[in-house]
């Protein structure tokens, strides 16, 4: 009965697919999720606590986060004559975007990609175009990308920028060649901007199309769950309607709000972070049949030796450090792995244990 | 240039929707949109902030928030045999459910009802059918109910309980033939379940199409923007997977799985509600010409004197009192305000300030 019940009213993409899943970090170093390893220092702390006392919860929310949007224009330097929308995460904003297109419209990204792009137009019944990179570098394969465009003119074409999980940055060129033939809209997606020295807020006066997308996840505010998107007024405007009137709840407004006039702290852990990714990315390196690739963002992806993918991963686990398994993905991700930058002592226990990996698998 | 991008790119239905808008509350007391009026004791906000003072706002939340779920589950006394899934407010819910429906899918609902359901239907092109309610007793028009749940087939039918803007319950025994005959699921939104002594949560294993949706904002946490669904696990299993993986942020988390272990507090805060409803609706029904309708909800609909709705809810507004007008909504709702019920002191101010104005319409 149920059964019968469930294949009639839902989607039939939906029933094909499968959950997102989370892993289990039990008591394990975390470096699989891009999270900034860094708390607030108690002074901070405290003040935070003095704001979050006086909301208001038993209230709903500013539906317009007027205060937060305010901040978000000021400290992302959002072009004057571009409007923001506020999701829960981006996450929030992909559903939005995709959930607005007409129907019968398709997507195209480059691939490997971020898994939600792909997730939620599937979801949705959308036509998804994943459009490979070249291997190695990770660049995007221009030929193939404006071939793709021209034949499936998706309504939509997201490009990560630095891409995830390849941690690299597309050349800026190569965006703006896409954005002069793209039929639809472009969303730059800035979610590692933070530890790139790269940006497109600056050119969205200069393109109708250009949507840039961030988030303040990876500055370190995760657990808030708040990403934006700016771009042209007419087009927010549009993504405004079916925004759902109250999604971003009053403590994540007065938080992130809090956190955004603190600036200067995030800089500082972000400034570290990226010293130690340098200094991770060279350890990777120096271990014999690893290749780590350049990263602009605050993750390293690695090649490990043939097929050893999984086990790798899993023998870090035994370990106590938990990283991403990105090779089940295959194409271009085949025998690859990703690990987030951490604290130095986190960082630091998975090179040791990485290395004492592979230096059994050598000698078994 | 953008007109022409965004009618290429967008459905249509959202180019010829409207935004959901909210009243602005400047200074005004606050009666339009059914929170509860009260805050917390100091001592509860103390131990609050300690929880979340230690909360990891640097980390993703629990993507399936398991300890939230396990108190809501006990709280709300959900069957063993059910499962709940939690969105950003029953709106995130509504949105999730519409979503997940096969192309071509009808929604129904009576009217007037919940405006989300029929704003959302429309923002992804579904056929919404409104069926109107008897006049003046706001019951079920069971015979239409029937005949056109058999015309329209449709995938989801909601019926909120009690019903917003009514504040009414709709009988037992309607529902139940609802449930017998409906083609696909049926959501028994409970928003207001805290003041009806009324729920079909008790009724979950029974039906295998009958799902009960509730939210903690009407409770005394608008703020916080949490909603839960309840049902069929099997069901529930393929909302999760269109479910974004993060969707309650971890402030949430903590804070509703505080409050909902501090139930005594909003059990006497609701208490409170109840008796000044029959306070508020006695004193609404002495006034000449004003009608009020029973209420089990934390709200009351009245009736004003013929064309004088939005005079008299201006009027309000101008002696510091916003209500909700839904006289523009038109059909069963011409002439008609909405009152959510507040302290008393804002009560005895809103029945003040409306006498006074009703006696000046005599008078001129």
């Amino acid at each position: 009965m149920s059964e019968k019940l469930i294949s009639s009213v839902f989607r039939k993409e939906i029933l094909a697919l499968s959950a997102y899943k989370v892993a289990e970090a039990n008591k394990l170093i975390k470096l699989d999720a891009m999270e900034n390893p860094y708390t607030w220092p108690d002074n901070i702390k405290e003040q935070w606590l003095e704001t979050v006392k006086d909301c208001p919860i038993n209230r709903y929310p500013d539906p317009e986060a007027r205060q937060l949007c305010k901040t978000i224009k000021q400290s992302n330097k959002i072009p004057a004559t571009s409007e923001i929308l506020l999701g829960n995460g981006s996450d929030e904003i992909i559903q939005l975007l995709l959930m607005a297109l007409a129907e019968n419209a398709s997507v195209l990204a480059p691939a490997p990609g971020f898994v939600m792009y792909k997730q939620v137009a599937l979801s949705l019944g959308l036509d998804y175009h994943a459009i490979p990179l070249q291997a190695e570098s990770f660049a995007l394969d221009m030929p193939l990308m404006l071939e793709s465009i021209n034949k499936t003119q998706p309504s939509i074409i997201f490009l990560a920028y630095p891409n995830n999980p390849t941690a690299n940055l597309f050349k800026p060129q190569d965006i703006a060649k896409i954005l002069a033939i793209a039929p639809g809209l472009v969303i730059i997606d800035e979610a590692y901007a933070p530890f790139a020295d790269a940006s497109f807020i600056e050119q969205l006066p200069a393109y109708k199309n250009l949507l840039v997308m961030r988030t303040v996840s990876k500055l370190g505010l995760a657990g808030l769950r708040l990403g934006f998107i700016a771009g042209e007024p007419a087009i927010i405007e549009q993504l405004n309607k079916i925004r759902l009137p109250y999604n971003i709840n009053s403590l994540t407004q007065v938080t992130a709000d809090f956190a955004l006039n603190n600036q200067a702290l995030f800089d500082q852990q972000t400034q570290q972070i990226c010293i130690d990714r340098k200094l991770v990315l060279n350890q990777l390196n120096n271990i014999t049949g690893i290749k780590a690739y350049p990263s602009s963002a605050n993750f390293i992806l690695f090649r490990t030796p043939k097929n050893q993918a999984t086990f790798i991963f899993e023998a870090l686990k035994e370990h106590g450090v938990l990283i991403k398994n990105l090779s089940p993905q295959a194409g271009l991700l085949t025998d690859c792995l990703r690990v987030t930058i951490g604290k130095p002592n986190e960082n630091k226990a998975f090179i040791e244990a990485l290395t004492a990996i592979i230096d059994s698998i050598k000698h078994s």
